[in-house]
């Protein structure tokens, strides 16, 4: 199969399109739609948010009677089932488009394949594959969830140029710039959740909430606290801010009550070794509709989840300075005896943030 | 003063030309030299080698008659004393320019201003100060030598992207890949001289000469070892690269014989605190020439130096990996206590060289 110019700059647009929603469309995917007559776009549209109209629907009402004839991009395949909303291979169908270019197959079970059949049986020409590597960036979160079973998982953290996030005594402060900390809210307002660890509750009180950007919605919190060392006094659990997940290996009801009248859901997952199983956490978390989850945690979280695999991608910020060696560090691992064993990663974009560095890396 | 966009253009190709010497003229400033009539490029050149023709003299060869009258743009003000060659401001006046544009006044003591006095009595136009903070970049080492009285320093630095650069159990290696290699020996052919301590030699035993690079000199090697405790067997003695001096709080002449006779000179520096007296050595180091100095050192040596304010740049280059907080670091500092304490530097540039990061810092 092959897709002619006009075909790669209408997808292009489809998948900028689907970008607008990647703050609202959780747990759904973010969609873009294009419908174009003669060469020319006579229809636009993304998802915006879950319950609401799909990309087509918004693109097809906006073409009216020119969506006849016509050729429809999307970026993902069109539904083909009742959801919270009519199937949109059936609206393609009703409006008379000639031809559907689909980036990608819906890997969702309930879609996978049968929105395609369905055009294909009305007639419809069907090519899918266009710009796929990009619309699967657009929904890392979403196709790791429904792919894998768990969420796309991004470390974020903050260091100085030696790697030093905090003093031996303890003391931590924000060490990158304004600019590095807009930007990390405004990660988090593009995440389903956010998830960090009792030490660093403990150490900081953090809210993790969105408060630098403009949002309309709040990532849910994910606490992972084997013991229940975190008092319910923590900020976390102030009612402010997206729901509270309390993931622990404590099973004794009488202790989880506080944080369950705090409104938080408390999650029991205990692992081999006494602490929290991961991989069962993200696993639940996956099937609660996380796709794109951040991680705000210290050296000894992030070593275990770097350890146990379930890394895909870090944001690292850099700040211009130097703490020395007696400072706390990135990853709490135990002493390599071989610096083959050391974790490589892939520098995937650098740039500067104010006067902080920022890498996006990928674990591989 | 005013200057035109001729002169900046001509100005910029001067430093250009200039810049060609950063391999060889050392302990000479790198000197270039545009000579222009009616417009016109006649004659260009540029300082190759200590004891060889300054620039002003290679460009006004090739100028021959056409000089007369012309312009003569230089990034340093021309001689005025005979050194090993016969004053430039001479030649210019026999050759019968009609203007000299200097980028900078020349600090050095025996020329400062008296070389722009010798034109202008002989009825030239002078001008100085065009373009004067390019040019001060170009001779940055002739200049800290000169005016500060100590090398321009610069540190070179190789970690992980959590700031490690060997393991706990003292295994090392070569972080980074070959491009950031290469890199660093371009480095050191561009240095006067470079340091190192008795700890990373005991380690490691580098020789520190240049090798994958072409390279027409060898640049003088200088090992900090306060207690004499590099045998005379390690690399550095084995008579290929250049001159090593071997800086000591060692007085005992007889513990220096085995330096002197593999060739090396022992310099007796010692500190208040029996290690050899950093500012002292540096002071020393400008005398016999030495301008650029790069360190290549581990985290004692280079912590010394950060503390003692001796370091002007850093050459970091971050490999793609995470090493684990029990690794070694950068700087070995006792524990900070507040995190303004920390030392704030500017990130001048970063770049991909392969696929580790280089960072250029200046220390504040």
């Amino acid at each position: 199969m092959s897709f002619s110019a006009t075909d790669h700059a209408m997808m292009a647009r489809a998948l900028t399109l689907a970008e607008q929603g990647r703050y609202t469309t959780t747990p759904n995917p973010r969609v873009g739609c294009v419908i174009v007559r003669d060469g020319e776009i006579v229809g636009e549209g993304w998802h915006v948010k879950a319950g609401t109209p799909h990309a087509e629907r918004h693109a097809l009402a906006q073409a009216g009677e020119r969506a006849r004839g016509a050729t429809a991009y999307v970026t993902l395949e069109p539904c083909s089932h009742y959801g919270r909303t009519p199937p949109c291979a059936e609206g393609l169908i009703e409006a008379g488009v000639a031809r559907v270019v689909a980036a990608m197959v819906d890997p969702f079970p309930a879609v996978s394949g049968k929105g395609l059949a369905m055009l294909r049986e009305a007639g419809i020409a069907v090519e899918h594959g266009l710009m796929e590597a990009e619309a699967r960036k657009v929904n890392k979160g979403f196709l790791s969830r429904v792919e894998r079973g768990r969420p796309w998982l991004t470390l974020k953290m903050a260091a100085t140029l030696d790697g030093k996030t905090a003093l031996l005594n303890g003391v931590s402060q924000w060490i990158t710039g304004p600019d590095a900390r807009r930007d990390v809210h405004d990660m988090r307002a593009q995440s389903c959740a956010i998830l960090t660890g009792s030490g660093t509750v403990l150490a900081d009180d953090p809210s993790l909430t969105v408060r630098e950007v403009e949002t309309s919605r709040q990532p849910r919190r994910v606490l992972v606290d084997s013991a229940l060392a975190v008092p319910v006094t923590a900020k976390l659990f102030n009612g402010e801010g997206g729901a509270v997940i309390v993931a622990t290996a404590v099973a004794d009801p009488a202790r989880h009550e506080p944080y369950l009248s705090r409104g938080a859901e408390v999650w029991v997952l205990p692992g081999a070794d006494g602490r929290v199983d991961l991989a069962s956490l993200l696993a639940r978390l996956a099937t609660a509709g996380v796709g794109e989850l951040m991680v705000e945690a210290g050296a000894g979280l992030n070593a275990a989840l770097v350890e146990a695999n379930l890394v895909d991608e870090a944001v690292l910020y850099l700040a211009p300075s130097f703490a020395g060696d007696a400072a706390r560090g990135l990853f709490a691992w135990p002493a390599l005896t071989s610096l083959a064993d050391k974790r490589e990663v892939r520098i995937n974009a650098v740039r500067m943030i104010g006067t902080d560095l920022r890498l996006n890396l990928r674990f591989v």
